[in-house]
């Protein structure tokens, strides 16, 4: 019988069942690489970060809370993680890409109308999810979510990915350094507006 | 202007921004083909069939009802899927595997006590967890999901595949015509034990 | 010999070397069917379509001219393809992404100004690119080009995706239905400035 | 001539033609970083660690040698291995899954009953394979092996991973301090049988 | 205890564990359309074709016989598969690569010099290997198998893929119509050798 | 507001849009660790390094001018790269194979016959391209380019991976130490005409 042990847990000796991330060292194109496994322990696989709500007394009303690999690192190498949604009343996620995942979203409070463009024809997909109703946002489209009740919202997104990213069409057109006459001959925006949403968002 | 537009169009004209499955054709190994666009509609990219609570009026007291691409098209070739657990006062979700991705659970209400156990010392992962602690399962190992509260709980799980499957341990040595001394030869299990499950379960 | 080749020849017989897609049968997720190999020519493997100039007459003074697998059958699976940019002077290929593979950049003829927003900070990558000039825009990030001399530009871009899919922001956001309260909603753009552009573009 | 080569071997210079694994420093999700290739020999390809017989003289009658990227590194990145099987008379490997790994087995000597259950429907699969007779499992179902026959066995069995990892349901169940009334809840043994077992196996 | 069983088969009911190869239907990129489960029986996951040697009684004094997706549908969608290789004494497996595929090696009787030439200066990894031992070829590389003893030789070949592809360099240079004059720019051979092995081998 | 930007912008902290790799640390099976975002410029995501003309006096009359991820970082992890050929009158790039990448060719200038061999039949494909002209060469499979015109020839060549390899068969053959026994033994060439090209290139 020990001989069996000792054979067995010899070819287990170099076995990854996972691969939670050590984020001191620098990532890889596939992630992070692995704790040691002597040192994870089951704490490393639960995350509590999502069970109190975002602040939501902000411009948008909303906020999303990541558990992607820098918030929860024992998901690296297993391409998926979650976040939360809250929106108040009136609150939105502003237009928005996930360059590098699909999303399925479930709704956990309150009424959420929620939408994504495909590129074929520029088709726009609308929907309106209550408790329990879920949707799904193929990778790299074009949505948003809005609370379109009159009650705070929450929801759950997961991810196809370990680190989904996250690119707000607004951000990246207003909350930088893009030059105006840039943004203005790229997106066919009045250089006034494109000033305007520049001044509320903090771009130069 | 005109002509831009036919240009671009007959770029997208085979463009593939997702692919809902048509169940009615053979799938191969990368999931189902692709539904034409045209007769695609938002109806397709939501579904409501998690909303209401399983029944767990059965002998685990609990409940798993998916939305994986056998029931929600619209994930084929998105690479994710989603589940719903409810687990009555003492259910339990018996140790199982998903063969084919990780799983992300989160606590929608409720206590449950979730473990896995890995192939490398067998070590066990055990945490409690509360409303909106998230835990990560990753890809193909044992693990269960046990109520440890009071109340019902009610938890969301979402996977790294369309498909992930399901392998209920207990189903596969019990609930089928897997010879009693295959059984016993494989697991070391007694003879009398495994006739006793058998029973339980419908295995013959 | 003789039957040494038999040997190895029936060991090939349905080796799949490459795909060339049969696209009157419906795509999967890793893309379409292949046409029977008996059936295939060398005439498959190359495409003239970009042979010629796009036609530039058009309010963006561009063209983009396709060779994805819709076009060129032949890099079904391979997971690669390419496309032809004409920009007239002052022609510009709006913000846009690809959400479904990165993509590479030579210029052949001209001087273009490029760049790309990173999630992270919103960073805008900028370049003038000459002829002989490479430059790389990572998969689903927002991104264009411009014609910034004074003659006609032309571009070769290569995609890791066979399908790499083409998302215009302005087309997705006032080249169709979508609501305009809606997109004020979820750009902060103001409404005025959104029926001016749905009624550049065609949106309604 | 000198001129091509210069050109050429600066291409080349950089190339990864394979990935010996570094087993000194940490992997990532992909495997092993990669041993300099001016310090990678024709030694570092073979492996002579399965030509002798794994000790059978163990209640299992049975052994298991890897060629995995821990024993074997020039698999790292590959995505294959392989493994020995011996198994003396009334030798089984105890039911087990790869969580990483599809598995192709080929009898070199012997007969061996081996089987998998699939999660549809918990339909076993089950066959006797004579020498070189060859049985595919598929990624993540449970199976095992028994010697059917009345002389010691032998098979070799490969793995689509470099790293297939091996649960062997008995030991993630009663080889480690898994608590019995949580082995009892989540699978229906009897408290009894599990304290056996544990008992026989070492758990506690 | 029905009502248990109902819902978890019904999210079974598509679960896709495998994917049997149906070789009437056309391939895609990443396989063929799956058999019915339904249809699928035990004799579908084993393989007898590679229990019989292979006829060497040809010029290279050797044969390759294969269970790839074309011959042993089960592996189909696996990323694996497997072959077997007979040489004579004297017997040659040429030098040829596999398009998609790393191979593992295992020599099951008699001495076999197998080597390997990386892209990276060129460099020759050659072993000899006796019964038991284990090499590795990385993917895409120059290869061969020489029976170097006194002996028949066997051993099997497995893959990293359902459907690796043999291109073996003489074949692709001399068994078709490559014309003359083209395979003497492209490989600096003489044309009056390249006429001899045409010869040889059945080119025009 | 600012507590929104906070809050996204802590989601954003970990997020990888890129990976451009850091030479200085070993790469893996997926590529190089990734440099630090904060010493990214435009410049990582910029080569001119094609822009010039390779040197073609030399016995091919030909140079392969590479942006893999060894000249070009930024295409770490990006699963593309390119290339730049230039073939003076008479010019050859001589028969090879990428072992790990599909692709793309696109004439820039001049007239260039290519052909690739699939190991199906061993069948030829053969095109003739002018400017423009586009044409794919399927993964691991031996092809080549000929100036067939009066003029320079000019073109690029993407790649499916930052690191498709370049194994020229002559140099595999010939380059090297490879002994002219085993060359012969598995290629069938006369030892006449190995130790010639061996002369010419420079191998013994």
């Amino acid at each position: 019988l020990l001989l069996f042990f000792l054979l067995v847990v010899s070819a287990n000796a170099l076995v990854q069942d996972f691969c939670v991330a050590d984020l001191s060292l620098p990532a890889g194109p596939a992630g992070y690489p692995c704790k040691k496994t002597s040192e994870v322990t089951a704490d490393d696989f639960a995350y509590g970060g999502l069970a109190a709500a975002g602040n939501t007394t902000n411009i948008i009303r909303a906020a999303v809370t990541p558990a992607f690999d820098g918030q929860f690192p024992a998901v690296n190498g297993l391409e998926i993680s979650i976040a939360r949604l809250d929106l108040a009343v009136g609150g939105v996620i502003p237009l928005h890409t996930h360059p590098a995942a699909s999303e399925v979203l479930v709704v956990i409070q309150g009424t959420i109308c929620a939408g994504f463009i495909s590129s074929f024809e520029n088709v726009v997909y609308l929907k309106t999810l209550n408790k329990g109703d879920v949707m799904v946002f193929p990778q790299g489209l074009l949505h948003f979510q809005i609370n379109s009740g009159n009650h705070p919202s929450i929801a759950f997104v997961s991810f196809s990915s370990q680190n989904p990213g996250l690119q707000i069409t607004d951000f990246a057109l207003f909350k930088n350094d893009f030059p105006t006459d840039l943004v203005a001959k790229t997106t066919f925006l009045d250089v006034q507006q494109i000033k305007k949403l520049k001044g509320v968002l903090g771009g130069t």
